[in-house]
């Protein structure tokens, strides 16, 4: 067991990161410092510095990390209409960097040498938040209690709580049986009722969206504006990045919108099922996907198709801070210079549709070609056979070849 | 002008087709035999067969060729969860290249020495059946007439039908404004309001579905068994293919299911906007993602998602008949032997809802190794450490540099 | 044939533009404008100033862009580690894109209306001209005589030149049977006797280079110096891209370095046999392989490898000027930052040995972790069996199904 | 420590692999199968037998896995002309999967529960071992000892070697600095004086190839026939895969061809350096490169020239057994079979050099077409001009747009 003298706790206030808050105390005979963040969660966060104040813990970092989170993780990630397996669209893998990256920071601060985290040895979290812990202070120790501990299931945990006085919430009759995690981009939902993947969930566990049965039975049109690639007004007013998305949660949310449910590939090396919920975002990458139809060159478009399903492995492996990470990032935000006008949308129990989509000063779609009436020489329809003279060639050549 | 003696026409029985018979006639002297196929497109042929011998045809081929279009081009598309651009599925892509093909052998059987076709010289189609047929014979000789004549409005297309005697049927008082193309999979729409990106489409252009607002309030349950990457049967009926999309078709669009309205790029250069009615095939698509999810490793589901959009690409632009076509076919069928099982979907005004996947001979989904609870020891949570540090080595020995 | 007032030729002097421009003047009865660069192509530009204006040319422009070469054409090029097909080092493709933008920008100042090159219409430099001309210049006009006219034998064009009194010279008795190009990256050898190949090209066909067998029998030593991924220093000299270049292929060339005889495909459908001289290229091409092999991280390089072909395809067909190449070229200029120190090079009758890397500030190479020794804690052999351990699982559980 | 009844050790019968045979029975108390495999190492195997059986051993497995080695593993590997990271040609990677296969074979034979292998826990080799036999057999127990061991030092490894009277060859004088690793395609060398990259190896370490300053004055003249894509027969002398090898090796080396320095990213996360000699594989490359060039598709080509790397980083780093790697061999296999034909070579002091490339069935090279010369209608010029068009269209859509 290393020797350390200081860590910073990714600290929620729930139960298990303050058994892990103890367990640290007692077993590394180490200061604790705990760092709670407003990512969009939804829960408030002063009840967790109490907690942490009672457990004698000095130095209490709480910070509303919403703004950031939204700005510099999650709008970046839409630019690349980031899918993982197709389907995914990396609620969870988001949000690690960013935590990873404020714990090395407050290590730096408070001249920790440790940083903890409350992820169990099994998921693809432990290795976001230590990759980018590495990635950023080469020489920072990782504790990941779920690795190392004998507390290997909920009785022993339960047990080390009431042992050590830790206060146990049994206000909700319901406790659920699902493993969650939220942010402003999801809510995600494993374990239990869910690992059989021939099993639907039941309506009950679903938080953050009625379903669409139940959506209102009429539709609601918004208009979303782009501005380098990123939404910047709704329906006519300015946002800001959060602002956007917590917006888009609620009224694609309250329409049946967002929710997925789906076997993945961790990176660790098994299957797991998941099921999310993110209204926001899957309003957003299906707008994107709009703007940029009309103002990006298809060349452009297909080379962000073919690099993405890269990206977006490297960022639900949790190598966002990495650097062939950032090189694609690079690559994908100077796209989106041209990425500007907007999209209109309906949303309707479920559906995203778009209908309409305009850019200003960017639209690469010329009607006067496009259009099937007489063009008046905007396009000369013989070049045609030329075109698909040459690319015929090589085709040609060879069934020649073969025909002899 | 080539010397031409016989040229095998795509002929639908139509006006359009119907002139081009005409002025083939016409201005090559040569003998026309037609080919007329069912892939599926909903209307009788036998009318066609009538006008081409009131034109004087004499070698007429009427064929149903929609086992074929779905069980040879179709599936094969399917299995590699193709979508063009991020959302387009190719119905009027993946239809030409059977069309090349029976072009070219019926040129083989009657002698003929040129193919025709009612394309015109600013869409991909032209493209999609010339680079088939020059692939498959090499030496054939292309007639394209839009790129060829001078009737380059309707006006005087009607004008040459009045003068020649060509039927125009005038019965539909409403005359669509729209381009079409239909098959079994896919019914397109461009041109006329479309070529206004930012104007929604009317209701009563879309033909094979309803809209989300008029579908049923009751959701309908599917079960759809696969094998090899096919759907083999549907609620434990067996199908054969034409028959699966068929009655995909008709219960998805039933619910409101399949349309998309989407700006593309076209390989002639030009952007356009279509909008396409695709109720089995988008049902096709999410179910065959659920059954891989389940079944495919993760590096080949992964690999294949970084070659599809270059192998959507080559189905768009034509090259079907390509070697480099053929080569990413034969991996994508060989990842599929794996791929057998049955997905359980809920269809519901506009949704495609996976609610369950199950394979009994290659699920790889472990529930052992998955669970959140002790799973005795078929993972070592130990292991996550080792993995974590190599994989961060390079990570960590790069910051340690920036930090001296 | 278009109406055009002024043209800007790509004039070189030489007997084939010299009948071009006349061809011009009388064809189009429009004026023309000379432009000839120095790229390095070892040719005294002042003789082309002397024959325009004996042809009656007004405007006339002679340019020495050898700095402007190498620094923004080649260099950028080398830093991607491109090779076209396995093999090419890109000589005649990467000078045409400059050119294109200075006939572009000789036609903004002269207003003229029109470009003219004396490219054939089989090979892919009128394509390279081309694009390049409608990317910067959208409504340009382009002529290419060797696709318009009827002079299409030798014989025809000399009967022409004499006709119209455009002096033919005949110095040299050996006219050279080979169709060539040159600039400071290379020299390209096409046609004549190459059209088999089967057949080996004539020593006395090489003009840069000596053969490995008439090259010193004692090697030389180099050390190169980079900075961020170039060259700046030889031998601790420093130096400018262009003189960088003309060093590297003066000695490259004297040790029988840099020779290439191969059969390539060219974008117009065909394949071809050139043989090239690079002498210097090819030295820079290893030098700076070993440079980032000590100070690049393992996946930036192995993006780069992956992107490379791609790169070297846009690049052959002529897609400089478009927007996907200049996203690429972003990424990997972005990746050359830690791309600084020195490579020790032995060259000698043809080879190019690497005998040592080495940098100062960049160097990810750390010998306490590569030992062999023992390394003190620098590396925890143990870490490895979780790396492989959770590696393998999706191998094993896969296996394990298998084995059922 | 786990329990283990017999373990299957790959045994090469030198001191290490002694030692460890010791210390798995003292440790492990279990029974020991031998594993030795001659696959071009050049040692003689029966000395490995004595030892084996002097330390008491009861299975011995001695096999001659030569041409299984040439034909199944590095002929497939060539026929994707693989190179990891630019240079290296994977001559220890492409090794261990077959160790791995049969040692698993034989502890499936021998009712072994364990295998062990004597690389260590830096490099690579120990992923590739463990990867195949946890693929193959995936409830496999694998030991490591360098992992597992205090033998930490060579020092005490002696002392166990004399400690258990493990016989220490002493014979020859000048024990090697390097670590070495030899097999029909290559030798490797690593450690001592090569952990400073910017140390050029003596002379003296080199043991396959003379260096270029060394090898005779006159060029040696090759004749390699490739039948899909595979080497059949040199100067018209039918082969099979390994005698094809070692002769090249013989030919090559004696001519100072294939030798390789480089720095070099490990799958474990670090950079090591490595010098090679493949005298054999360097000219097989070239070669096939060059059959290929006349008879392989454009596209084929490229889309294999992309794939490469992915495949190069699949082999290296141990996933030759994973069904990714099968499947991108299945394509790679298939591209072959129209790689037929001959190659003409002239291996002249380090260099390998192509004279003449010929495919009497399979040759895509057309010279009609091809030709500078007079065509006669093979190819029309006037194509090229609706060719660019059509590409530019895109560019000058967007150039008009950046214009108003």
């Amino acid at each position: 067991m290393a020797n350390i003298n200081k860590v910073v706790l990714a600290y929620s206030g729930g139960l298990d990161t303050s058994i892990i808050l103890k367990w640290l105390q007692d077993q590394y005979q180490c200061e604790v410092v705990t760092f709670t963040a407003d990512i969009g969660q939804g829960e408030e966060l002063e009840p967790a510095r109490a907690k942490a104040q009672a457990l004698g813990v000095k130095e209490i970092y709480i910070e509303d990390l919403r703004e950031e989170f939204v700005g510099e993780y999650v709008f970046p990630l839409f630019r690349a209409n980031t899918v993982y397996e197709g389907e995914y669209l990396l609620g969870t893998s988001i949000a690690r960097p960013l935590i990873a990256k404020r714990l090395v920071e407050i290590a730096n601060r408070t001249g920790a040498d440790a940083i903890a985290h409350g992820a169990t040895g099994k998921g693809n979290d432990q290795v976001r938040f230590e990759l980018g812990a590495y990635a950023l202070k080469p020489d920072i120790k990782v504790i990941a209690p779920w690795r190392e501990w004998d507390l290997t299931s909920r009785e022993k945990l339960l047990a080390y709580a009431e042992q050590h006085n830790i206060p146990i919430e049994r206000k909700r009759g319901n406790q659920s049986p699902y493993s969650m995690d939220a942010n402003l981009l999801h809510i995600s939902y494993e374990g239990g009722p869910l690992e059989d993947p021939w099993q639907e969930p039941e309506e009950e566990m679903w938080r953050w969206s009625v379903s669409p049965e139940r959506a209102p039975d009429k539709h609601l049109i918004l208009e979303l504006e782009f501005a380098q690639g990123d939404i910047v007004a709704i329906d006519g007013t300015p946002m800001k990045p959060a602002r956007v998305l917590s917006y888009l949660n609620k009224v694609a949310g309250a329409n049946g919108i967002g929710r997925l449910d789906l076997v993945e590939n961790r990176y660790v090396g098994m299957k797991s099922r998941g099921c999310y919920e993110t209204p926001g975002g899957t309003v957003m990458l299906k707008a994107h996907r709009a703007i940029e139809s009309l103002t990006l060159d298809r060349e452009v478009a297909h080379l962000k198709d073919e690099l993405m399903p890269r990206y977006a492995s490297l960022v639900y492996n949790g190598y966002w801070w990495s650097p062939e990470r950032k090189l694609l990032q690079e690559l994908i935000d100077s796209s989106q210079s041209h990425v500007n006008g907007k999209v209109r949308l309906k949303l309707y129990k479920g559906n995203v549709i778009v209908t309409g989509r305009y850019s200003a000063t960017n639209s690469l779609f010329d009607a006067n070609i496009a259009t099937f009436e007489e063009d008046e020489g905007a396009y000369n329809q013989k070049d045609a056979e030329g075109f698909i003279k040459l690319n015929a060639l090589r085709l040609r050549i060879a069934a020649q070849l073969q025909s002899r």
